[in-house]
């Protein structure tokens, strides 16, 4: 399903059980670290919907059984080509291996399946080494946007154009209408 | 686009310049009630991505250019036949006039459009006016779920079955798939 992860990892697609797994990892991961969102703030951020209606564009990295990486995205019910990254994380003990990268390819090679072939995500601007990630797989980074997600919610945008591959697009497209 | 609105109001599809004052709307209504949350946890609620990936299935009913409802839903990507309700609010100046119930049955009839007969929701166990509309329009209430959107997030969960259209299911079913 992913190529190119570690030895020892594997990937599959989210599960619904897999929601307090998720919140208790981004807790040991990121609980204390500067810039960071606190657990519930996390938690409202992944409500559990997320775990039951958008599993089919979202994956989980397990290693030995624990969750080591995840992402998390869905097709644009709006905007026809779009495909949109709301979260994802790895395990700061596996960085600098690809962990990442693979994931958002992974996502990539499903939203094209798909037809999408514009992907869109947010970071806040004091994570800076979101933004680098993300300039490194290959998005354009906007300049801060204040109050972007809500009052005091500032967020860097982020935005890559993907190949349109000329051979598949289902009939997912017709999906959308008004 | 919504029958059964009070004269004055009008309803339609939510846009992207709505989130700000969608946020805005809600301190008003909320910010001082008890059993709410406050304005960050809302914005986290509510982040942007609702108002530009999901704006077909949501709505804004105005009064005098005002916002005086909303309904933020989507389809499920996961579920084919089930549709999300996400959040939901009415100027409690505006309460008792069907101005919910006018939005949940515009909600119903996209949904089934889409040929989605299932639709869920959730509300926090402090919420009972929440959860005494949702049982008034025919959802069925869980027993309250201790975590379900997280650490100390407890939920009741809303379902309701609605009638199927024999005569339309779109192609928009093929979207799913895995």
């Amino acid at each position: 399903m992913i190529a190119d992860l570690p030895p020892g990892l594997t990937a599959r697609h989210l599960m619904d059980e897999d929601h307090l797994p998720v919140l208790a990892v981004l807790d040991r991961w990121w609980g204390g670290l500067k810039g960071q969102a606190g657990s519930t703030e996390r938690a409202l951020l992944l409500p559990r919907l997320y775990f039951d209606h958008f599993t089919t564009t979202s994956f989980v990295v397990e290693r030995d059984g624990e969750i080591a990486a995840f992402l998390i995205g869905f097709l644009s019910q709006t905007e026809p080509g779009t495909a949109y990254v709301h979260f994802a994380g790895v395990d700061p003990a596996l960085h600098g291996q690809g962990v990442g990268r693979a994931l958002y390819q992974a996502f990539f090679a499903i939203a094209q399946s798909y037809g999408r072939h514009h992907v869109r995500c947010v970071t806040s601007p004091e994570n800076s080494s979101s933004q680098a990630f993300h300039v490194r797989l290959g998005f354009t980074a906007s300049a801060v946007k204040p109050d972007y997600d809500g009052p005091g919610l500032d967020r860097v945008t982020f935005s890559i154009e993907l190949p349109v591959d000329a051979v598949a697009v289902p009939p997912a497209e017709r999906y959308l209408g008004s």
